[in-house]
């Protein structure tokens, strides 16, 4: 069953392209309208049937919406809320998709749509990007956080999760805050730490020979590291307060890790090791 | 052609049983014999036909030798050395695959067999150990770095050298001391950092809901934080000068991170990421 007969997705990079295949393949969406401001991008997903309709006019495309879905970079999305909200329906629903959560919530009762506005982050995506890359299974069995407030409306916070239920996602409810908390260690904390090896390599003078002598261990632990520069701008200056602490914490541990090295305490190393990968190895087990 | 009639490889795991697979089938070695502690690794490594023979003894094992790889850990490396030097035949080559190369050189230095000692690191591996987990391919298109000084006779050189290149590995040849301040960085220091990130994360108050929020990005940076706590350990106090310099040198790049996080210094954080990126993206090209 169709729940929303008019949906609009802001944004059809990756993660909103899915999203719109995704959501029209299981029937939650109906006709759905990307925004954005690349026409190239736009083709690309209405000639793969990703989108009905494409518009570069998100409050006009927004007029008879019953859905509005903020698919933007985290810096861009509370401007576009801003601009959306007032051209949008009174009976609209309004979510987004970013990396950080109590920015875009506090914007959304600031402009007066509180009750109308779920925040949302899907924990997926890669090192690709735009609709080219988008893939309609892209959410199946990934966690996807929504942080309702208490001033939502039933409707708003069943539409939201009905919607991501629908498309393979798995629903975790947390507040704001400790979702951003949370993902700064999760998430924040291991892109800085990926840069940061990268391009401590990449400046370092033997850097052609520690290229060569690079195995899987130093590919797999810098992957992210090529991740979007501008988008990983963006979320460490919306999640900074919370992202620094992740960083102090870092930085302690770090240095009894430098502790146990310069005084061969093995044991301390052990006892690392041991805590670390018991840690790693559950997570493992956690993936189906 | 067979370059050597028999072959003793002491340690029977994933390198050591890996190597007498792939040595055996692509003919450059003849007879193996395996030495170990684990009866059980042995009997797997004889019923998959790695090894000819297993022997519990390395003395008596090396009398008839023409190559002996010592495929131990690094802690045990360099007295097993010791123990089967003075009861190999004197045209005996002997070699070995620790990841740090220059206490091992220095070792066969000590001991007399300069000669004919050839130090060896093939740069594969992974988080599974033992004899069961062996695969002839393990070498193939992988980068080996052996450290000959500038006493080991020519025939040993070369036994090792196409012993290496018989089983699909790229040689590059290193002074031993250029290759541990080399693998510091490209090894050895990623993996203090993802045991660090992951002992941190499972040190914390909300490991929980951190570990429900991770995605691909944490899970392939702390990959390696399951790899093996005593061979670790051993490492990084086999390699500890290297080890610290490196560690240190991150530190101060980090502190930079956090200074521009902090900071809100987004041309800072925008340039370490496009210099992580591009450096991160050329490994990826360099991979067939």
């Amino acid at each position: 069953m169709t729940a929303v007969a008019k949906t609009v997705i802001v944004g059809v990079g990756l993660i909103g392209a899915s999203l719109a295949a995704a959501g029209r393949r299981s029937g939650v969406l109906g006709r759905v309208v990307g925004v954005g401001r690349s026409k190239a991008n736009l083709e690309t997903a209405l000639r793969a049937g990703f989108i009905d309709e494409a518009s570069s006019d998100p409050a006009a495309a927004v007029r008879d919406a019953g859905l509005v879905v903020i698919a933007a970079p985290v810096d861009t999305s509370i401007e576009l809320l801003e601009r959306v909200a007032p051209a949008c329906p009174a009976s609209c629903v309004l979510t987004d998709v970013g990396s950080v959560k109590a920015p875009i919530v506090r914007a959304a009762e600031r402009i007066g749509i509180a009750a109308r506005f779920v925040g949302a982050h899907p924990m997926a995506g890669g090192t690709r990007t735009g609709a080219a890359a988008a893939d309609e299974g892209l959410y199946r069995g990934r966690t996807v956080v929504i942080t309702p407030t208490p001033n939502v409306a039933k409707d708003a916070h069943d539409l939201v999760s009905s919607m991501w239920r629908s498309v393979g996602a798995e629903i975790v409810e947390l507040d704001p805050d400790l979702h951003d908390q949370a993902v700064a260690m999760s998430s924040h904390l291991p892109q800085m730490l990926a840069t940061a090896l990268a391009a401590l390599v990449a400046g370092d003078p033997l850097h052609d020979l520690v290229a060569r002598l690079t195995g899987a261990g130093f590919r797999d632990t810098t992957r992210i590291a090529m991740s979007d520069a501008d988008m990983w701008v963006a979320i460490t200056e919306a999640n900074r307060t919370h992202l620094l602490a992740a960083i102090d914490l870092f930085t302690r541990l770090w240095a009894r890790v430098r502790d146990a090295v310069a005084d061969a305490d093995e044991e301390a190393l052990r006892s690392l090791m041991l805590e670390a990968g018991a840690f790693r190895r559950g997570l493992e087990r956690g993936r189906s």
